[in-house]
């Protein structure tokens, strides 16, 4: 088995804290591939390190270890949390990140119980989590590393199969996600705070700089502008009302 | 045979469109060594992309695949590309990003005919790319992806031996690159809207805060400032008009 | 022994100048696994470079190589140097980013003495510094690549234990670091311009938005404001007096 590790932070990376992560994880297991997934997730937004995680960690093979710190409750009393979920593995804090992986039947998860307390009090990331990615990766199994949580922290976490349903947040390129994940039949357009915004196959529907809406690669509607940002253009944030017209 | 993939994107990372690509090519090809080279690419800018392929697709050991994905026309008739030139492969839109391996005698490219559709019209780059770096980086052979493609799409991509040129871009440190690629003889000056800016050895010849013009590590003339951005204090952009003075 | 190497630059990702230095190592090293530290070191910041390097360089395994080019005299006459400490490898130009393995009891340098002049003048980190990284990483001892260096350059690198210091710098977060390394004893808070700060054992021990002092995970006295930037909040910059109140 390979040992596999992907890292996804809000450290960024000029401060070296990454770079301290990896170091633990590449001396205590040697010859580990490690993968950045990002270390630019805003800070402290447990809910944008979920969705983000939502996006990949069952593409990966079986045993890789989905290591995920933004910790903004890190010196609280909130536990270090490991999961399992189709095979593979879940590391950080235990604050709701791990959300994505609870829709798969079968997780497991254990609350981290540390023979010695972490180094420092303030980098829970080099001194306890990058410990137990470690011990996973190497192919320690789950229950080794502390007993079971029954009820780990969950974020809200709902689809809509419409008519009604929410702006859950964007992207990159400024495409607006929705909870609208619908199951079938046909659209014609989906409203937005009085905006008709027409149901298309893919981007390229309609000409540069037009509106639409489509299913996109999570399943889900998604609002955009092609080769513009929809975020910059209309402004709507997370929790904005979008409305599915069925064909 | 080590199994080497890079990868070039415009997605930035925060949203995991990279993390599903790499765990895609981390599962269908265990042990695969993922580089990523760059996930800032400007939004859609194909030009950008085959100047930084560029620089370094040919230093990279015979065999890896290097996967590039900014495809601003996803969902529209363009063919999905390999390539290879000098034992190192290309994956990516037919858009012309691939246009500096055409530079070399001998090149190949095939167009990728998938036996079933990509699940996704929005995300070729987890569906359709990244399933065919895969296949290269476990050793299949080009022409099993597809019929040969005798006129991939190229990007303008001429250099100009003098005296006259033009500025093609950019670097992260403001240095304006040019089309200039002087094949010998001795130069005294560049000179750009009127200013005349020395031609030198490198960039300490000159004291901090100088302009200066040198022959850059691609072999081009580039236009600099001494610890500082030539691109913000000149404004200059592509296409402005550069004239080597020759000594 | 698996061959690692972690690359620490201020070149950006997005020209493919560290795609360039990549190529080089995947190449002269079959199966490398090169990891990224971070390529967002303020321009020419030598000083920051150092700082990120203490975090993590001692970190890794034993021969590991820790790549380093921040270059502002690339150019100029400064040495290219190669560095051993604790059984760890430094590479990069004489200016001083070394400093944190020169703690280290038992270090060594040398002076690297290229055969061949490098290919560029500008772009010392893909003809010169890839390839004495590679040697390092593929097993070639210290010495071979070129003559002691007895003195390599230093910068400022001195703690106190109080109850003076100075603010070194700052993180991503905003957090403020200072040059305060208490030996022990207890605090009740720091001063700075005026300003009293609580001393307390991590950021969860005020409420959000309240200003705090602790000792941070580089065992230093570190200023903060929970869930906020200190940075921006005090403006407070290098140089900064501190005052440290004990108990």
């Amino acid at each position: 088995m390979k040992n596999v590790v992907t890292l996804l932070t809000d450290f960024g990376t000029v401060d070296g804290y990454v770079g301290a992560m990896k170091g633990v994880l590449a001396r205590e297991v040697p010859g580990v591939l490690l993968h950045d997934i990002a270390h630019d997730i805003p800070r402290g937004d447990v809910y944008a390190a979920a969705r983000t995680l939502s996006r990949y960690w069952s593409l990966w093979p079986m045993g890789t270890v989905h290591l995920v710190v933004v910790d903004p409750g890190v010196g609280t009393g909130r536990h270090p949390l490991a999961a399992e979920a189709e095979g593979r593995f879940f590391v950080g804090p235990d604050n709701g990140a791990v959300t994505p992986l609870l829709d798969s039947p079968g997780w497991r998860a254990v609350r981290y119980a540390p023979v010695v307390p972490p180094r420092s009090t303030t980098f829970h990331g080099r001194d306890l989590f990058a410990p137990m990615a470690a011990r996973l990766a190497e192919g320690s199994p789950l229950d080794e590393l502390g007993p079971l949580l029954e009820e780990p922290h969950r974020l809200p976490w709902s689809t809509s199969q419409g008519p009604l349903g929410q702006i859950l947040g964007w992207d990159h390129f400024g495409n607006l996600q929705t909870d609208l994940e619908p199951a079938g039949g046909s659209f014609f357009a989906v409203t937005v705070e009085g905006r008709t915004l027409p149901f298309v196959p893919t981007y390229a529907s309609v000409a540069p700089g037009e509106p639409l809406a489509l299913l996109n690669s999570d399943g889900c509607i998604e609002i955009g502008i092609r080769d513009g940002s929809a975020r910059e253009h209309f402004g709507w944030g997370r929790g904005t009302r979008v409305r599915l017209q069925r064909g």
